[in-house]
């Protein structure tokens, strides 16, 4: 339910939205500027500045004269003012983050899990690791705003809780993993899902908000999709939005575990590659490790000319294609962004398929085209998106603030 | 970009918002709840309430003595003091209605389309009908909000142009609508996508809003999918939001017009049910109008024990069903509301069928299963839907609203 809105809520509202517009301005702007950009008068754009000076997100840059009367001073974000940890768990390695105010990566480590470990161990070595990141990194624990995790679903977003996501060891399973966290870290904890987070990332990163309708396609251990619409993400009532592993993408394609033929997670699963690509002969499982190496062979041959190599990586471009079509047909968003631990290993080969088959697409209902972007990440998206929840939070200005705070009774 | 907040801002939204309130509230609603409900303070409640009584919107009702004090005197909305006109846009009726401001059909017409009329016959038809309707139900011309119009896409929904929707017949293509019924009536007009103006229909009569997050999937002459997040619809970069012809609901299905096979508009198509369930050979094509009249007599066969027209039917059902799980996998919705004139036409065999099918699917990702519902309307959901989107724009407190107006320079 909607609640009214107040002076106090205006006043927070506005300071976020200030802060939104410096954190954009990568050269500063200046009251003058943030005052036509917000519609705030002079006098309030003064005090909301004073504020975010006094509080360390803010500086003042150089004075800048541009003409005759007093000059211009721009303001600027210390991106180092404040700092976020990012956790992607993954089956087959472990990403943890630090990323200033900019979301640049401060610093990184990854990690093969403990095939073998408690749950006390893992929990052990995860908030391990992220005080010696937080220390290499050069960041006093005041400055931390806390720590996003991305995880595989199913998962309980709002509670923290892990449910049994297939594709993470049983020892994940059930977890209250962010109540854990924040009480064996004292810091605040959100949990989302892998994708949820990652196409927070992008947002956070898209300066120049050309994604704010958009659908960020993932293709990781599994494959997922991202939404964002009006430039906020879906999360869906559970946070566990995004499941496209089942979109029929290659009707008469491999048997699914649900039963049915050519659904997306089948089409395009890793040791479905490895073996029509020649890599592995399918007799024996690999481990999620192991996975990773065949499949940077995998990309090497495809890109070397070997045509069974090739081809195989080309179709798993034109099947996430076909779901790209089916997703965008459903959301009529304006750009598809695709990423991913494995679609960059496979990217060079794939991409140009992937691009070609929606441009040749018969099936598009949408009115101005399909525009296929790379990620721009080189780090883990989802380990970095993570990190983006914890400065989503505290630094995105939404018009829900704007509401008197407190449940209707 | 958002924009910076003033009191002005506050002081609509806060209006806009205690109207919405008093609407949800059929026995009414007193100063002291509204002021529970919203958090704000009794002296703003009170100047909200004496404009909201002043401009016609809100009466006072009969004061209620509920012990000592002062009695409390319940805020209702007057359903009639203003109205909104609704039109849908299909090949084989023209839908128009009158509802009030409970979205509650207070006149109705339907029409065949004349087959060989001109731009300017379709039109003035249309304005003669929208005159003699308001003149049936009592309104004046003043008291109508605008006009809605549902149709087919694609179209351009905010300069409201049709495009070339396939559903419709060539003289409705490339036409301005909005700007055209705009200047032979002199009143608003919006124009939706037929599935976005059922959705916002149905968000608009949900009372106890259990549809904030949902799915209408609607089945007429064609198919098409309606989705709210956080009880807002999505409406896509161009209004085109929704289209689900193509999900492949039937691996070896019917062959579709996009060179594929068994996607859900090919599957449940209405020749497609008519030819398997025995009603006609599909030798010679059959016009819209005769149409209905046919598949009425598909559903009183399957109805009455005929198998080879109920398991027609019944895979129609079947097949809704894999396309709800695909859309509420991507959504994560709470609750899928299943409407449109040919599922009332054949809800009673296919209704069953499309619940068991999505209780026995093995691709849910969600957590909490779906649920679904049978949309409770009786008239058409688009054009109820359409009128709805004149209400909601002047009746739903937005926090955008909240914001101060103008571009940013």
């Amino acid at each position: 339910m909607r609640r009214g809105s107040n002076l106090p809520a205006v006043g927070t509202y506005n300071q976020t939205l200030v802060l939104d517009l410096i954190r954009r301005s990568p050269d500063g702007i200046s009251r003058i500027e943030l005052a036509a950009r917000t519609g705030l008068s002079a006098q309030t754009l003064s005090n909301v500045a004073r504020r975010l000076v006094a509080e360390g997100w803010v500086r003042e840059g150089t004075p800048i004269v541009t003409g005759p009367g007093k000059p211009r001073t721009p303001l600027q974000l210390d991106p180092t003012a404040r700092c976020a940890v990012g956790i992607h768990l993954d089956p087959a390695v472990e990403t943890v983050v630090v990323v200033d105010l900019l979301g640049e990566v401060v610093a990184q480590t990854e990690r093969t899990p403990r095939p073998d470990a408690t749950r006390e161990q893992i929990l052990g070595d995860l908030v391990g690791t992220v005080e010696s990141l937080l220390a290499e990194g050069g960041r006093s624990r005041a400055s931390v705003l806390g720590i996003g995790v991305a995880a595989p679903g199913p998962l309980d977003a709002d509670a923290g809780v892990l449910f049994e996501p297939p594709l993470l060891p049983p020892v994940w399973h059930d977890l209250a993993l962010g109540p854990l966290l924040r009480e064996a870290t004292g810091l605040p904890t959100t949990v989302e899902k892998d994708v949820v987070a990652a196409m927070v990332g992008e947002l956070w990163r898209d300066a120049a908000q050309e994604l704010q309708d958009s659908i960020f396609v993932y293709y990781g251990a599994g494959v997922g999709a991202g939404l964002a619409v009006d430039g906020a993400p879906i999360r869906g009532r559970t946070g566990n939005a995004g499941d496209v592993a089942h979109l029929v993408v290659e009707p008469g394609g491999p048997a699914c575990g649900c039963g049915q033929r050519g659904c997306l997670g089948a089409a395009i699963a890793p040791e479905r590659l490895l073996v029509d690509g020649g890599v592995i002969d399918g007799s024996e499982p690999v481990a999620a490790p192991a996975l990773r190496e065949r499949l940077r062979e995998l990309a090497a041959r495809a890109r070397g000319g070997d045509e069974r190599a090739a081809s195989a990586v080309r179709r798993a471009g034109s099947s996430l294609a076909r779901a790209v079509v089916q997703i965008n047909n459903l959301l009529d968003a304006d750009v598809v962004v695709v990423g991913g631990p494995l679609w960059k290993l496979l990217s060079t080969t794939a991409g140009p398929a992937l691009s070609d088959a929606v441009a040749a697409s018969t099936e598009t209902a949408t009115v101005r085209g399909i525009r296929v972007l790379e990620s721009g990440l080189t780090t883990d998206a989802a380990a970095v998106g993570a990190a983006c929840l914890v400065l989503d939070a505290a630094m995105t200005a939404r018009p829900t603030d704007l509401m008197i705070a407190g449940a209707p009774d």
